[in-house]
């Protein structure tokens, strides 16, 4: 497998193809990490939530981080790593057209699922669930991919490969280094 | 769908039987958030990494979290949030039992990917590598499960059900109690 820093255009353009993501908040030096169901558009992506400890957590600490990914086989995938900075989109005029926005990024695309707009124990009958729209402004993007190498032989394409591969020579080598095997 | 608090034990089932996983850690308020080759065992999750930035910040400061889904429709799904604290596991005398155990949890079960684990620009052929095991001790673990209604008519069990289920009532709503539709 060879691995190659992704140009910022390629990145951006896996975070317009996904839609399930997981975004890390953090406070008073606790990270804290949630799968979220979002759209990219402009700069920013869009997303909905819950009242809940994150949006306590990101308005106290604006400061966030979302990973998004694809992954193909362990010798084939991408992942874009986003720092950013949360804003919320509240229900006021002010923000009229960028809940107007987020409504019409997210209905857009097939539905993966948002497990944190929903209280536990509740349904999607029940319609006291608070909840509101926010979007996270990208300062720094990064994307990774690894892609196989086909100039070695030694490689499996297949989805799950044991670790008889490129991860069993690392493990391996650790073990080696200090004279276990 | 129905959304329920998952037991302890149920979180710990789906820890076990897990492999990929999302890890954050945090600094000077930063939050950071990468995908995690891992394994499960008595309170703690193994994993390995190569050095790098995200190494460097949880040396600084511990505490972490990591996320962990089973993701078979929008309407069947489970997600476990760990919060725990970031152990190093150098390679010295002391820490032989732990990596040896660390290499035996890893190489135990099918392996999916682990980008962090080699540098962009490289091959796995490169020996220059640094990297080393760690793992992380679970302080908590939460869990939550949704479960598709069957006394509802109205959900699909479709993977990639267009937003016209639950999500998009929720997000109608939103429209709806503005006054926009």
């Amino acid at each position: 497998m060879l691995i190659h820093d992704m140009p910022r255009q390629a990145s951006i353009d896996l975070l317009t193809r996904m839609r399930l993501a997981r975004l890390a908040c953090a406070h008073e030096g606790q990270p804290y990490v949630i799968p979220i169901y979002c759209a990219y558009h402009d700069n920013c992506l869009y997303s909905f939530s819950r009242a809940g400890q994150k949006i306590a957590w990101m308005r106290a600490n604006p400061l966030v981080c979302v990973e998004a990914d694809e992954l193909v086989s362990p010798q084939d995938w991408a992942t874009v790593i986003v720092l950013g900075k949360f804003e919320e989109l509240p229900d006021t005029p002010q923000f009229e057209l960028e809940r107007k926005r987020s409504y019409d990024l997210l209905q857009m695309r097939p539905v993966w699922w948002e497990p944190g707009s929903l209280k536990a124990e509740s349904s999607e009958k029940t319609h006291a669930v608070e909840f509101g729209y926010f979007r996270i402004h990208i300062d720094q993007i990064s994307g990774r991919r690894g892609i196989p190498d086909t100039s070695s032989s030694r490689e499996s394409s297949a989805m799950h490969e044991a670790p008889t591969g490129w991860l069993r020579r690392i493990l391996g080598r650790a073990e080696h280094q200090k004279g276990d095997h």
